[in-house]
């Protein structure tokens, strides 16, 4: 199977190392044909420190990077060694502790090599062996949540991580070394350090996960800095001979191994598609990318003929352009799937990922504005580039514009569409499950204004290494609340997730995409179906974003249709942040709040306040951030509208009590949701002067609804008439239609069309 | 009475007026002994605009500005002139276009004197014209809600907004226009306007408020503007020959006038204390300053013998540094009465505040450095002096100090306390009611952290403005909700406000300082007592900001002690802002939230959990923008703890849902609360690194409470152990104590001290 793999995507050379590891993992050092030896090697290079002492003094962003990291290593080495007993869960002091310490450690090593001052080879070299004094000493983990327990930490993922940035300062101070005191490091602490996370936790090495591919470059790390080219093979191939049970998951609920694919390669083989999207979505891929990017980075210079970073079309390089697509105007990540707000291309993984991005991926002038925003760069050889490419001049702005991203091996698993119009940034996400930290959320969006997020995705329910929250792991609400399908802004039918909120089936199946036309910045489309969320049930969701140039913010459409075999409540979500200033119809608070149902999600929900729809459009205005908005919605007779608040049936305060607005109809086989949000005016609590406070919009109307097509006539409060209609079964670009609306009759090409009717 | 006053203060030249004035208001002009003629010559000077002129090009704040204002008013100029009908409430159309006439009226004389461009000058012109000839059509505006309607707005407050900048306006096209112009505006629209404000509405015009200090500076303005001294006499000493009853009140539920002062200078003396605070509060001030600083400036351009800024020693220069030390590191003022968030020294009133301040109040130095921060300056005399100070490097920061500000005219009713310690500022108010916009809220305190609160006042119940939530008015849960003691972070006796929430009561009493010592940096100190908002009962609240070298981050000692004849039940809610991330203490949560009570305020508060205290320290931690804090109080056994939410009775989503925590002591006549503050730790969500995530408080005890002492020992994580004593009874600086607690001696000097017991 992975052979095959292999001929096909076309690397003939892998296709060698593949057969030789199939005849068993042999513990030899000729089964790669080429190496290039010598210390620096993996990523500070011997050429790369030349380079770099020559330039100092005249890289201002290097020379900043660099007095940054050697003040901070000065001050840690004034505080001497610590290798505590391995004790805590992240956020506890032994986990942090450690944690520290690898940082440390790569980091004295470059400053060794960069300063040529022993002081750092020294501390490098003393807490090395401290820790193989100590390593040989330590039973598994005392925590007992992991699947997989690492010695150091709790999970042998953290561990992983140690020896990431272990492997780089061992390289570093590798020549500083005699030949004895290396026997001794690799002896008592790399080679059982590379065994136990790999042979000794097969669950953990063997699989496709951002767990295993920190496993996996943990082990090739190593085995690069120790010119090891047969435990190199196990980095690249996983371990041999495991037979792993194919229903085995780990504690979030993820399978281990279905399919049987292991190693580096499939790593980045399964999770990326050919757009450099990753599965788990870009929290998890900012996470992943500094052990995907790093080992590249490695390989080229160690093992350059086996082109780790043209792999696949080139999907590293993509990955970095793609995550930085899928980032807000402040450069924070969208949030999909599980993702902790906040975390942005700032991290240090994307300092790493933008820097190595640039050197080895051709030098795109965009990723200099980049690192030019993140105001740091690597202290190696990409690090450099970066610097002089910046001292140069050439740094010229990243844009971001609409863009869809495919998700699936081989980019055919749905997608994620991006909508960006003017401040607006609207993410639409149709994709597959995304692994064993993806959300039941199909046809799922998030809005975004000028950075801030207005219509928002929950996120995860974990603080992450805050222990107090329960060590700062992911908590109960995460599986109960943030997973389920009401905790989006998407369709729930009867009060039930999609695919029953079971990952088993979830992740059989994927959404599609039926239409992603932005080529008009006035009228961009990505259109949407799901037709497995319910068996017999299809969601079909629209999303437009329409600039008028009467108004100074652009508005989006959202059509969400269902068709079903069978009568159902269906309920619409719309999670709104901000304080309500008005809505266009009477609610009644209810005198204390109400838990909104019993399971999936509707349990962590308070009914505040509720209302009847009479057919017309309901219409909620609010204050968020100093800016008005609206949401304007069609509706049928009797409709129900309820006020929602997350934080029900949560004994330790563990969500977030913010508000949603839930659109239901009960009984109905078939409906369509229609609904225009704005971004309309503001308000300045300094001038005290609120501009554009209502919403533009006098009417929203759906004037055609049939298997072939939908038809929403939107008037604006200035008279003007715009008609939007989509073919719903046609997407073919070139194909004519002609529909007959309140007598009139319109013609155009194509799946949709917006018609100015006045 | 009045006359008393003037004499008393000194200022003999007032003497004379005021016995012309008490003599009937004669429509004379030659009441006033000199007048400095010619236009501009209220704010912009003749020499002022030869001096700007001459300096224009070579004084970057003020250029910009100037282009600003340019670029602002050419854009107006270019839509038209338009004057609406009045119809809205504040928010509404042609409320919000009338505002925008005044400024742009305003902004357009100065234009035409600064560029010499008639096209200004015709155009503010037009703009007169179009009001003298609609003025005159007008009935009383047509919105009833105020006790005081104005003609082009709801509220005469409005009206006299527009008086005050067209006056300006008027003043710069003056020589513009020809005398025939000049009759033809004056007769149909400034004298009619003048009288409407005072004559017609006493009840606005003829009281202590800051209402009528707009509606006296409204008239004053225009009175120097058309060099009318007999009207200036109405402006300075109110309408002759009114007699209003002394009951009345305004929408707000404050008095009209109960002691009979009236005009300019009683509103001068009455709401602001010799430290220049401003009775009802940093918001209302900056609002208020405005009118007072310009007319004060128009003054001393005009009438230079009255010696307007010299009044009461000073006392309007002094307010402008007051006003500045009432802001938060952000330049946000503290919430003191009702004040909405955010309001701060960029609003508008404040650049003109403190470009007058600089001009006339001696050129401090470190007013140039906010206004650097302003990055405006007004276009006229006092902005080209902050202009050239600026240009020549005098700019110095503006150092905010702990500093406590007398309230009330003698300074004598109570003060507010400022704590500034590291990143955090502490206001603690132990004022008097602060008029009609006070809160029942003595002895509650305010914590801000690096400019964010952390520790809240909630503020007003009132979106400004903003015409969908109530017209932008005050709402009722202003009163029902923000005004009352429990909505504040201070005693509630029995679940009822201070003084029976009336204001006939409060208003009549005042807190008393007991001490206020900041001179040591790292202990500093401030007390204040209680003895009337419950009869028979007695607060004594103590502050202690605590800086430790073994911590970052200072650390904030509350003892609120009270006593009472009767036995009751106290309640002190702690309004944390942020989210839970652990108790020290078992809780339970509620299935569904409860209403707290019945009335006072805590019809609006919902029970989310509660505990009962075991008589050991109870602690919350909480996150709050990436930082940690911990609140850790000491309990008796019993007492209650109670979770709580803003937002019960909320029929429009008129609050913001925010949490509150409750200690509740049942039954008792005498109560010690006594608990820590602490800003500890941060959490990064981009390194996800979370440090010092815990408190630094080992434990908490009361080791001593008795009539004369109380003594609380603070032991700490790492070993120290410090005693902090207060005298309740002697605040002495000079007084020595001597006391014994847990077998060991101590003696001090001073009321209070802070013993490190290891």
């Amino acid at each position: 199977m992975n052979i095959l793999r292999y001929i096909k995507s076309g690397l003939l050379l892998a296709l060698a190392i593949a057969i030789t590891v199939s005849c068993k993992e042999k513990e030899s050092r000729e089964t790669v044909t080429s190496s290039n030896s010598g210390h620096p090697g993996l990523v500070l290079t011997q050429q790369g420190v030349k380079a770099i002492r020559a330039n100092l003094g005249s890289i201002p962003i290097f020379d900043t990077s660099l007095a940054a990291t050697k003040a901070e290593i000065d001050a840690e080495m004034e505080n001497g060694i610590e290798v505590p007993v391995p004790k805590d869960y992240s956020g506890g002091y032994t986990h942090e502790r450690h944690k520290r310490n690898l940082l440390v450690l790569q980091k004295a090593g470059v400053l060794y090599q960069i300063l040529e001052d022993e002081t750092y080879a020294k501390y490098v070299k003393d807490m090395l062996f401290e820790y193989a004094r100590l390593y040989p000493t330590w039973p598994v983990h005392p925590k007992p949540r992991s699947y997989a327990r690492g010695k150091i930490f709790w999970q042998c993922l953290n561990d992983s991580n140690w020896l990431v940035y272990t492997s780089q300062a061992y390289d570093c101070i590798y020549n500083y070394l005699t030949e004895e005191e290396r026997n001794t490091l690799e002896t008592d602490l790399f080679r059982p350090f590379a065994d136990f996370i790999s042979k000794e936790n097969p669950q953990f090495f063997n699989r496709v996960h951002n767990h295993s591919t920190w496993g996996n470059v943990a082990v090739g790390m190593i085995a690069l800095a120790m010119d090891d080219d047969s435990l190199l093979q196990r980095a690249l191939y996983g371990v041999k001979d495991v037979n792993l049970d194919a229903n085995m998951k780990d504690n979030d609920g993820g399978y281990i191994n279905r399919d049987g694919k292991v190693g580096f390669f499939a790593n980045l083989d399964e999770p990326f598609s050919p757009d450099g999207y990753y599965t788990e979505g870009p929290y998890y891929q900012r996470y992943a990318s500094y052990p995907f990017l790093i080992f590249a980075q490695a390989l080229q210079n160690k093992k350059p003929e086996l082109k780790a970073f043209q792999y696949k079309d080139s999907v590293l390089l993509k990955s970095v352009t793609a995550l930085i697509n899928l980032s807000d105007a402040d450069g924070e990540f969208f949030l999909l799937n599980d993702a902790q707000k906040g975390m942005s291309y700032y991290a240090r993984s994307l300092v790493s990922a933008v820097d190595i991005g640039y050197h080895f991926g051709g030098n795109n002038p965009e990723l200099l504005s980049i690192a030019e925003k993140q105001g740091k760069v690597t202290l190696d050889d990409a690090g450099l580039a970066v610097a002089l490419g910046i001292k140069d001049g050439k740094a010229q702005p990243f844009s971001k514009k609409s863009i869809e991203l495919s998700d699936g091996p081989n980019g055919d698993q749905g997608a994620v569409g991006i909508l960006r119009s003017g401040d607006l940034e609207l993410v639409y996400k149709y994709t597959a499950h995304g692994l064993s930290h993806g959300h039941f959320d199909k046809l799922s969006y998030a809005l975004f204004d000028e950075g801030d997020e207005v219509v928002q995705d929950y996120g995860l329910a974990r603080f992450v290494n805050i222990e107090q929250k329960g060590g700062g792991n992911y908590l109960k609400e995460n599986k109960t609340w943030a997973k389920q399908t009401v905790a989006h802004n998407t369709l729930v039918q009867n009060e039930t997730s999609h695919f029953e909120g079971k990952y088993d089936i979830g992740s059989q199946h994927h959404s599609e995409t039926y239409i992603f036309s932005v080529e008009d910045e006035n009228l961009q489309v990505a259109s949407a179906k799901e037709n497995n969320a319910y068996p017999g049930t299809q969601f079909h969701r629209t999303m437009v974003a329409i600039k008028d140039k009467d108004y100074d913010n652009p508005y989006v459409l959202d059509i969400m249709r269902v068709t079903s075999e069978t009568s159902n409540q269906y309920d619409l979500p719309f999670y709104y942040l901000g304080q309500i200033m008005q809505t266009s119809f009477e609610y009644s608070k209810l005198e204390v709040p109400e838990v909104l149902g019993k399971k999936n999600g509707y349990q962590h929900l308070y009914r505040d306040a509720d209302a009847t729809a009479d057919g017309g459009n309901v219409r909620l205005n609010w204050l968020l951030n100093n800016k008005f908005y609206s949401y304007t919605a069609t509706t049928s007779n009797k409709d129900e509208i309820i006020f929602g608040r997350i934080g029900a049936n949560d004994p330790e305060f563990n969500l977030r009590n913010e508000p949603t607005l839930i659109l239901r109809k009960k009984n109905v086989k078939e409906a369509l949701f229609v609904s225009v949000i704005e971004s309309h005016g503001t308000y300045s609590p300094v001038s005290e002067f609120a501009v554009n406070a209502y919403s533009n919009i006098k009417n929203l109307a759906v004037v055609h609804d049939s298997k072939a097509y939908s038809a929403v006539r939107i008037e604006m409060n200035n008279g003007k008439q715009n008609l939007f209609i989509i073919s719903n079964e046609n997407n073919d670009a070139n194909n004519e239609h002609n529909l007959s609306i309140e007598d009139k009759n319109h013609t155009w090409k194509g799946p949709y069309t917006l018609i100015n009717l006045n």
